[in-house]
């Protein structure tokens, strides 16, 4: 079962192409992947977010789990014919959420009990369960639930993390074998292991000779700062096996994106893009444009003068403050589109870079040009 | 500069099939009018608007004044390149909204002062001023500024309002033929008198007698009883002539557009279809489907059959309430895009009834279908 094929290595680093074959279709790596929590890029219809190219996204589990409930997306056959959503669906294992519920919850040996942030409401994820629910979701790429730990805690609270997440992998795999055909969903291994090395190198091994079709490197971009991410990262991708495709989840800026490509991750997703953008805040090659500034007021230029997206096209900057200003819900909605067909753009360039043996110099200009000012 | 044709009269009320000739293209009537107060019709892209087969939307004076302000829609050349809109545009005259701030404007014998709502700026809108502005606008059809009276106020107050409205109208027409064809836009005047029969009469016969290309009865559908309406309505729309397009401001429920038409009232506009949406309340043939209630949580069918919105086409009532439970914006872009479909079609089944002499029994059949619940 092997959905990752490598197209081409990058001679100036580690960066790699590559193709994932997938149940909704292919996707060329690397690739940038639209959050849509709630079975909805914030903002966006799904034919739009197909329209600019995208043919990947991600659904939050622990919020499609609790909203609408299994029990609907089950009568509705999943996720894509509920939300009419044709392309690739990744799903988080609701770890992340789950563990993000301070005080909320609780690791048993069976699995973490947590209180719904919505209602305050009981529930209990476990490995098996977290695999069921994205059946019923009917996630092309998978994931298995993991101990999330924040940067502070100490070795040995991020041993002990890392062997429930071990553990809890193991049964998430057997019980994925045991679905058989009847899932067809890709189920992805998490690396952990927090900031320490050797926690990060065992995590990395017992990965590697797990039967996931693919890897994530989870516990990145959790509040480390910039060099911890950047060391972490590294010292991480390079122990991981390079036959399957790699993923670090909750990464979306510039900076972040090209760090991983140079070390040869193949997938990430971020809500970056999309919250900025409601927030007035827009990518541009010379960096972020906040749409607010009363500079904008009479700014005639669009927001990028070669983009294709419908704000660019059709709207001045005068007018996307003016939304802005007013809080238009046309304003979010033009935003998103730009942001997403931006980092759409932003990989391509990334993919064409790859191909032409150029990527190192690609970062190098971009991120000079990016944050120049 | 006739831009009114009646093109059919009802042999069953007083309703009219009618067209209209504006700046931007014909426009048949009666016709309901979307509101797009800041320049964007609400969680809509105007591409959209136009595809429902929207060809006049409503901008509201007194918000754009304020908001992007008449500098930068000068510099834009108007409205219309400004947000992208090759549509027709009519503004009211921004009366309603600064009487709306109560205590904090003041009629004086220029115009009126009053307070911006958004930063508490002194501003004066006079007759001559409103329409400049609209000129700046450019506004293919443009109200005069009149005072806008509650319903509890006493016949000497509302002679007294109506004789301001008067002599401000003269003011306003004699400005806008000073522009002469410096501006495009067709200025129409608006008929006061509160709930006093005496004063209607006086206004509707001043009205009759100036050189307006269209008229509005206004001073309908401020709080009062929906008995009133009909009956000040229908006093007033018998008395104003018919020679002109009669547009009745601010009405927007099926009721109070079916009863307008049957006297003969050809234009309408009302934020009422799109605000009702984004709190997720739809129209159907059936009446208002309020999307949150529970009994839609696994709702498979579309919000109405037979609509060809995207949100009938392509989702069921349950992705509906799941939207609007999360809060997702794209709940209330679907709903608008809904309502405005259904208002639309609601007119082209108006029209088609009036072609067919038979007005008086689609409205009936429509009314006891729309309310039977
Ligand atoms: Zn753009
Ligand atoms: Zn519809």
């Amino acid at each position: 079962m092997k959905i990752f094929q490598q197209l081409h290595q990058d001679t100036t680093s580690k960066a790699r192409l590559g193709l994932l074959t997938l149940g909704h279709g292919q996707v060329e790596t690397p690739v940038f992947m639209p959050v849509g929590t709630n079975g909805t890029v914030k903002g966006m219809f799904h034919e739009d977010v197909k329209k600019i190219g995208y043919s990947l996204i991600l659904g939050n589990t622990y919020h499609l789990y609790l909203r609408p409930g299994l029990e609907v997306l089950s009568q509705f056959g999943g996720l894509h014919s509920f939300s009419n959503w044709d392309g690739n669906l990744l799903t988080d294992s609701g770890g992340f959420q789950v563990f993000s519920l301070s005080g909320l919850r609780k690791i048993g040996e069976k699995g973490v009990t947590f209180q719904s942030h919505i209602d305050g409401s009981k529930h209990v994820f476990t490995p098996e369960s977290v695999v069921d629910t994205q059946k019923i979701i009917g996630s092309d790429i998978a994931m298995c639930l993991d101990v999330c730990t924040p940067p502070e805690i100490n070795h040995r609270a991020a041993t002990e993390a890392m062997h429930i997440t071990h553990s809890w992998a193991k049964r998430a795999l057997t019980h994925r074998k045991e679905l058989g055909e009847s899932f067809k969903g890709n189920l992805f291994g998490i690396v952990q292991g927090n900031f320490y090395e050797d926690l990060r190198k065992q995590s990395a091994e017992f990965f590697n000779e797990m039967d996931f079709p693919g890897i994530a490197i989870g516990g990145l971009s959790v509040g480390e700062t910039s060099e911890q991410f950047v060391h972490y990262l590294q010292y991480t991708a390079d122990l991981v096996t390079r036959e399957k495709p790699r993923y670090v989840m909750g990464i979306g800026s510039p900076d972040y994106i090209l760090e991983a490509v140079e070390n040869g991750i193949d997938m990430f997703d971020c809500v970056l893009a999309t919250r900025m953008a409601r927030n007035g805040a827009v990518f541009t090659d010379d960096g972020v444009v906040t749409l607010k500034k009363a500079m904008h007021k009479f700014d005639q230029r669009p927001i990028e003068e070669r983009c294709n997206c419908r704000a660019c096209t059709q709207y001045s900057r005068a007018y996307m403050h003016h939304m802005v200003k007013t809080g238009e819900m046309l304003g979010g909605m033009l935003a998103t589109e730009h942001n997403l067909t931006y980092f759409y753009r932003l990989m391509q360039q990334v993919r064409q870079a790859i191909r032409e043996n150029r990527f190192a110099s690609f970062k190098r200009d971009y991120l000079a040009r990016f944050y120049a000012k």
